[in-house]
Formats: structure tokens, sequence, C-alpha cells
């Protein structure tokens, strides 16, 4: 699919999604483009953890207690490292950040759908360590996102934005 | 360009740009698919400012005092507000890095190369508000990154990175 086709296309989808699994293979075609975004200083803070065993899938949606990705056939877990950086700086989130992008377009230009669901497992709940350590991701790691992957019953609705010239201008 | 592709071609460039003026229609694109990124809880917090006024480039590029860019044609500077989002946290960061990289590979797939120059203008020594004034920016707009657009005069050099299954593993 083409990229600027891609970025207009792809939107957050927060229904159900058909039990059809993911292949592998498209799981780590997503994580690749993934791990191929930039990273501050090239520090390569992000990384990843795929499931789709269904019976993992089942305990990683119970835990995040929500309809999004829940009835998804794989999930990208993503996890930081808050390493320091340039001036000493962390970078983590935007590293992550454009990871995440990356895969939500590579998850688009093969057929599927996701959400960036980060809020839910990042509230002081401790929801996030909770699923790492049924993961079995080292202490180091935090995660920040979980990424649902399938394919959609339904279309993403796309969300009402502002006019192109509110929000950018030329000097 | 495939999104693959861009994902993978898009490395960032640190060279000399051609003087070739960047269309203002391609750098609409390129802001569209900016904006077109997901924003925490569609709070659109990311704003855009493209600059290809000669003189005024000269004038950024002496307050950002680096080679990144400094020969670039036009230049794409990243403004975020801070805003409050879902449970009172802000995902500004998120929102603006998700949006980059979005302008990154539209930059690749319109045969331009950029670079994400946001430690420099981000440092605590205020050279961020020195060219938002400078740009006519309202306060309540902060800069966080700054994109040259152009076309390059090399190739650019590929990090080294780590191999996949450092970074990625399945459960």
């Amino acid at each position: 699919m083409d990229v600027i086709e891609a970025i207009k296309t792809r939107h957050s989808y927060r229904g159900e999604y058909l039990p059809d699994p993911v292949p592998r293979e498209d799981l780590v075609t997503i994580m690749e483009a993934g791990l191929a975004a930039p990273s501050g200083c090239n520090m390569q803070t992000t990384s990843l953890v795929a499931v789709d065993d269904p019976e993992m899938l089942v305990k990683v949606s119970e835990i995040i207690g929500k309809k999004v990705g829940a009835t998804a056939p794989a999930m990208i877990c993503v996890l930081t490292q808050r390493l320091p950086s340039y001036h000493g700086r962390c970078f983590a989130v935007q590293d992550y950040s454009a990871a995440i992008e990356n895969m939500l377009l590579a998850i688009v230009a093969l057929g599927y759908e996701s959400c960036w669901v980060e809020g839910y497992v990042t509230n002081p709940d401790g929801k996030g360590r909770q699923i790492t350590r049924l993961l079995g991701v080292p202490d180091e790691y935090e995660l920040v996102c979980c990424l649902p992957v399938g394919v959609a019953k339904a279309r993403p609705i796309p969300p009402k934005k502002k006019d192109f010239y509110e929000r950018a201008w030329f000097y």
C-alpha cells in the first residue's frame, strides 16, 4: 500500500475482530516496521513482544479490562527502557511513539486494524507491570502500549479533525 | 512509494541539500501526513509551520547553530500544546512523535530527505522560543522539532541496529 494512502487510511479501531489468526510472518513484518523507526542517538529504547497464544491473549485482555482489542487474535506489547540519550535527556517516549506509528501503518498496509492502547496500561494502577510479569518480561522493560492486530469485523470510524489551516501554516 | 519500503528507506540525513526549492504542494502533502497521525483522545496537540522563505531559513539555521539541515530549502517546525487528555494526562509527546514519523515517511516517499532535529531546539538554552518568536508563533505553542526538507546531495548513512530478536520476541 502507498505510504500516503496508509497514513490517510489508518484510524483507531475500537470494534470487534474476526478470529482469523495473524500469520507470524505478518507479525514479524509489523515489528520490523516498528524497530526501523528512528530513536534519539540510535539508543533503540523500544522492544516488542507479540502475543498470539489464545490463552495468554485472554489473560492480557482481562487485565486491560476494556473492549478495545479484546477480541483481537494477536497483540503487540510495546516495551521501553527509559535510557539517557543526548545531553543526558531521555527520548524514549519519542522513540516508542515513532515505532508505534510505523507499526500502525504496517498493520493497515497488511489489511488489519489496530488501536494505540496506551492510557489503559500506563495508569498508576499497575496493569502494565501485571502484564509484563505474566509475559515473563524482565523488570528493566516497561510496558507502554498494547497494539491489537487482526482483521476487523467493521470499518474504523474516522475522528472529526480540525481543518488543515487551523493547525498548519507557512512562513 | 510502498509503506514498508518507505519505513525501511527512511534514515536520518545529516548532509547537505541541493538548493532546488520544495514545491508548496509537496510541503502540504507532508504536513497533511503529519496531521493525519493519531493523538491521545483526538486532542490534536500538534501544529506545524513550514518555512521556505530563504532569508528566514538562514535566520532559523543560525539559531539552531548546527550543520544538520542548514542548507535545506525548506523546514517544517513542529509545535505542540501540552494539553491534558485521558485522565488528565498529557500525550503531547506521543502525538507529535507520531506526526513527525508520518512526515518523515512522506518526505522519503516524495524523494526528499530529512532528520528529526529535536534535542538542539529543546535544550534549556531557549533556542526553541527564539525561533517561534522569529516566526511570529503565538506563545501558547512550543517548538519541539525542526524537520529540514529537500533533495539530498548524498545518501543517508543507515545506523547500525541491533538484530531483530534482540529487541523482539513472541509469546
